[in-house]
């Protein structure tokens, strides 16, 4: 397209945008009109994409981080000739693919879903790393961000992480309209206090008039020859370009034009220019196959050996990625502590370090798992709390991913309340289709990570630091959604403790003492807090009454409210207790931390006891 | 102190930290050791402090951003007559002050809990900020970094804040040792690295060896004498410094150093040196009044008007802050959407614009909660979660922070599922000590807005974009931990509908059909979900024996968890059934939205006739 045909493209996203937009009732089209000669440029010369093959390997990956700006982004597709007028017009209607923020579980064009700002960029340095050091089919990744999204913290750890692996397939083009949603940002039209940051990380970057389309044209030129380094391209723009009633004005963030008809006119009328994308670069990838052609010959231990599961995690999550090709390790710089290091040794290709930045970490994940990869992520269990808002947009994506939080709970010990984990349960059931793990001992935990392998959506496995004995033998099976019944003297048993991880070996402890007190108690371990054995604890409720859950967690949101919910669905329920971390602990050993808590098996016994007595009162 | 006595007050607080971690057998010695002259020329000469009154107005600010260095802290306190020897030798053990990681509920020396890292220099940014635009007393704010956590965003989020708002009375003092947990940091000894991304931040930066006592002397005092922009010190130092065994050595991460006595005596044995710090400044500070001296006025609503709770919680806290001059208020902007901005209109010196970065949000809130203000911090529900480890922090800290979600839920309409709030309630109830409330109509929402001042802790506040009819007059009362009963026929009831927020008009209207099919049924309004009304929820069950929860929510962890948990002492406990948002919803209309989740007035009643009749048979 010549400089005019540019031009005219850039007018006919603003009019598609301000059409969705009125047909709505709602949405963004100042935030779509800013951006919408960067668009057109990048659409016309420079992204290499076929629309009819999605999947197709050698595609440019294309991420639009200002999520909002979702008008312009169907209007590009219409302009490709994937959309057409009557679907544009469905924008933000139930059922339609057109959401008011894009999400690949609608439109197979889309990468991530964005709409929570400042994960773009960091989703496409995970696309980017995949394509520089996996795929390598010479893919490119173009990330559109706006400015007042800079702000997130996040999208400096993912300029840090970029300039640090030297991704030069990455380009972000910054939108700077200046305008946020309730008025004019930090750095308004100041291009370099953006283009300095990047500098600093380590980026090429480009300053530019982003309503010249040869400028525009130039700059992704630029990018595109740019080696060793990713690069930033910092427009200057205006927010509502093209239209005198909405044109680098305040306040009309997310909302329709008013006029919506003079305002097309005044850009001069729809258009009907479709665009002829230019197709991706033919080198083919390989799929990498998830059966590696080898058998999965998963660590073993003996019953009654010692052995922390995280360690175990460690053996099996190496031993899976011999297996299986696509297995793919991210660490948060704790991978001595979490034990995903040892995959690193034996797979250092497909090990990714994330450094202390967890929501990067998180991004990596999803950015991988978007180019068919299934990543493993591991930090400490209470540090995941640092990517929750990642884990949400990553269920909206419908991301599959398998996250891994070590040291959970107060049994970590001395390091104190910081390093503890005691709401990550609640955080990760919380967390739509999610699938929450929980192992007790070493060979269980090898199976559980193998298992997540075959599940879909974000899975979590929480494991713990200390060694613990082991009670299962390795070759006991551990399906999602199920439980073990470790105690039971059948119809005798008069209590029920329900417990998983650190809790399982207290609440056998608390079982024999019971027992030797004349008291059958059935134990649980329900490794599978969601989904939850719905069976097993309803037959336990009916045949014994009285339920004690006991975790070491705070007592919303985790074990003991996964066990509520068995009964949710108006069955009768049994008499519950639940045991967990009430307090906000201190330092100590971590025997001495359960016991502070309530959750070691003196308090157990002592709960169940109690609970037995009441139970006999008519 | 001269060179050299700041040399060997260097040396006696590595020789504490090695005893420290010895006694404990665990701790971070080795990054203790790294940064003991940075902290003994502190100290000795720059910090401004009175030990005996650690509430004194003119009191410096310390943060140990490397919460893990804690040794060196602890050490520093005995050098400065603070604690005793005996006492340094508790470290980290059950009972003591002397936590693995510092926190002000044990210690009153201590500003903020540290220990998940990239969090010091945010927090410390909103203490300098209070410092320089309410406090006015002459503090400055010193934070102590290590190298590793410049990788969180939350890092530049900071740099970004305190750059902008020009925060010259905050200094940053970065520990470069090298080394993180299990390695080499990205940037090694690269000073640089650091100085240029902290100075892209506009902030000045001086680079020196952390080791030379004489040029972090020289150092501090540069960046006291620096105006109108905060100073970074980025300093290089050795990890393990002074000892052969440790020194620059990987591996040794958090390992107490194996030959205590040889590196002691390496260090040329245990010294007593004592260290005169510098008093506070002495301009005395008011403490703001919580009582304003002004009568508080709540905004009042009529009975069947329409209004948001949105609103009504911006018009609330601006009557607030009338009457209590500590109230201060902060937005994530989006102070236009969650009506925070209503308070910058009355009261803009108590305003805090914190742009798109919800982490520097939540810890600009705790850094003024230090300091003796009551903030009130909002964004929208869904992007709390990008704070949810500042969030679990705070409460470590025990900081008093009123956290407000708005847009909460599906009832948010056509802007889709990024930008609902489904997973803030399972959140925040997981938080220790938290309070969650959740108002249904303007006149509750006001009065939880006060309620939530009178509180300590951390607080939430659930509010809704759309508007809604006011059901409670302006006088009805609302204590946290109760509910209300909005429909009932006493004994004859046989279903109690349990509903909060957007559900309280649904589970009205289903009431209403129910009961014109001749089904009794009870409403509860649970807007105080954490502490959860065991009472009437209790009386509830026993009277009508069924329940159904309504959420606009996941199913996990929310108000269906909260009910639940109201029957888990062993009490007998109601069929149950929960209804709540279990699908990935799309774009849609509001009235749509709680269709399709099934939560509206049509799905409450069907599923209350079902369990009415399912409880009728025997």
């Amino acid at each position: 397209m010549n400089t005019e045909e540019l031009v005219e493209l850039g007018q006919q996203l603003r009019v598609d945008s301000i059409r969705a937009a009125d047909a709505a009732g709602s949405g963004h089209p100042t935030s779509s009109m800013s951006a919408a000669d960067l668009m057109a440029v990048l659409l016309a010369h420079h992204l290499r994409y076929d629309f009819e093959r999605p999947a197709h390997p050698g595609n440019d990956r294309f991420v639009l981080s200002k999520g909002h700006a979702s008008p312009l982004l169907y209007a590009a597709y219409k302009a490709a000739g994937v959309l057409d007028d009557e679907e544009l017009r469905t924008f933000r209607k139930l059922g339609s693919r057109l959401e008011g923020h894009p999400t690949p579980r609608r439109l197979p064009w889309v990468e991530t879903a964005t709409g929570s700002l400042g994960q773009g960029l960091p989703v496409g340095v995970g696309i980017a790393l995949a394509g520089a050091r996996l795929d390598r089919t010479g893919y490119r990744v173009w990330v559109m961000c706006g400015d007042s999204e800079l702000a997130e913290g996040s999208v400096w750890e993912a300029a840090e992480h970029a300039g640090y692996e030297r991704l030069d397939n990455l380009t972000v083009v910054v939108d700077v309209n200046r305008l946020g949603q309730r008025g004019p940002t930090r750095h308004g039209h100041d291009l370099d206090a953006y283009a300095r940051r990047f500098r600093a990380f380590d980026w090429h970057t480009i300053e530019i008039d982003g309503h010249d389309v040869d400028a525009v044209d130039r700059a992704y030129g630029e990018a595109l020859s740019t080696r060793g380094q990713p690069t930033a391209i910092i427009a200057r723009t205006l927010k509502g370009k093209g239209v005198t009633a909405t044109e680098d004005l305040e306040g009309l963030h997310g909302k329709p034009v008013k006029d919506a008809d003079e305002a097309v006119a005044e850009l001069g009328g729809p258009r009907r220019l479709t665009v002829h994308v230019q197709e991706p670069v033919t080198r083919s990838a390989q799929a990498p196959p998830a059966d590696g052609g080898r058998p999965l010959e998963l660590p073993r231990w003996e019953k009654g050996e010692k052995a922390a599961t995280r360690d175990a995690f460690g053996q099996a999550l190496t031993a899976l990625g011999t297996a299986r090709e696509d297995v793919v390790v991210l660490d948060g710089e704790v991978g001595d502590s979490t034990r995903a290091g040892l995959f690193a040794e034996e797979h250092p290709d497909r090990y990714f370090e994330c450094y202390i930045a967890e929501q990067q970490l998180v991004a990596t994940a999803v950015g991988m798992a978007a180019r068919g990869r299934l990543p493993y992520a591991s930090t400490f269990a209470a540090f995941l709390t640092r990517a929750h808002d990642f884990i949400r947009m990553a269920a909206v994506s419908g991301s599959g991913i398998v996250l891994n939080g070590s040291h959970a709970g107060s049994a970590i010990g001395q390091d104190g309340p910081s390093q503890m984990g005691l709401e990550d349960l609640a955080m990760m059931r919380a967390v739509h289709g999610s699938t929450v793990l929980y192992p007790c001992d070493a060979n269980q935990t090898a199976r559980l990570v193998a298992g997540a392998a075959g599940l879909e959506g974000i899975r979590y496995l929480r494991t713990s630091r200390g060694g613990s004995e082991v009670i299962y033998g390795p070759d006991e099976e551990f399906p999602v959604g199920g439980s073990k019944v470790l105690r039971t003297a059948g119809a005798d048993d008069r209590l029920t403790l329900v417990a998983a991880g650190v809790t399982v070996p207290e609440a056998l402890a608390a079982a024999d003492a019971l027992a030797a007190e004349g008291i059958a108690v059935r134990v649980i371990d329900l490794y599978s807090v969601k989904p939850v054995d719905r069976d097993t604890l309803r037959r336990a409720a009916e045949e014994t009454g009285c339920l004690v859950t006991v975790e070491d967690h705070h007592p919303e949101g985790g074990l003991g409210d996964a066990v509520a919910d068995a009964f949710a669905d108006g069955s009768p329920v049994p008499r519950l207790v639940r045991l967990a971390v009430r307090t906000m602990p201190g330092s100590a050993a971590p025997d001495e931390q359960l016991h502070a808590a309530g959750i070691d098996a003196e308090a157990i016994a002592a709960t169940g006891r109690l609970l037995v007595e009441q139970a006999m009162v008519p």
